[in-house]
């Protein structure tokens, strides 16, 4: 079976995120009333498997071993049959 | 009030993603089975409004402005209260 899955790659939060601090800086002078602007990565892919439970352990391996950087990234993954 | 604001920036289907073609060829070389990678923005912020309906109008201001660039981009807004 097709599962479209969604990882999202976030900072961890004790890492400085320099995207998110210009974002801020361009939004507030602009005058958004924003704060804590983090940016993060956004990967949607298909991925081809026997069953929900064998395509979300392909795509942890792939979120850890290739679309994020464990020692300053998160991620999460989202999964929906095509 | 405050809200989270969740800003998924994303190419939209008819453009290239070189970022994705490059991910797809990593995950298929390791043996993952992948198609169809795509890779977005994701943009957590806090936004200070009276009400969602001011958040959602300011966020998607944001969002057209600065956060996406509309030529190539769409984006999707998801507001969470604080």
């Amino acid at each position: 079976m097709k599962y479209l899955a969604t990882v999202e790659v976030t900072l961890r939060p004790s890492v400085l995120d320099p995207a998110g601090v210009a974002v801020a800086q361009g939004l507030t002078q602009m005058g958004y009333p924003v704060a804590a602007v983090r940016v993060g990565k956004l990967i949607r892919l298909e991925v081809d498997a026997q069953d929900e439970a064998a395509a979300q352990i392909l795509v942890q391996q792939m979120g850890e071993q290739v679309l994020s950087n464990p020692v300053i990234e998160n991620f999460r993954v989202a999964l929906t049959p095509l």
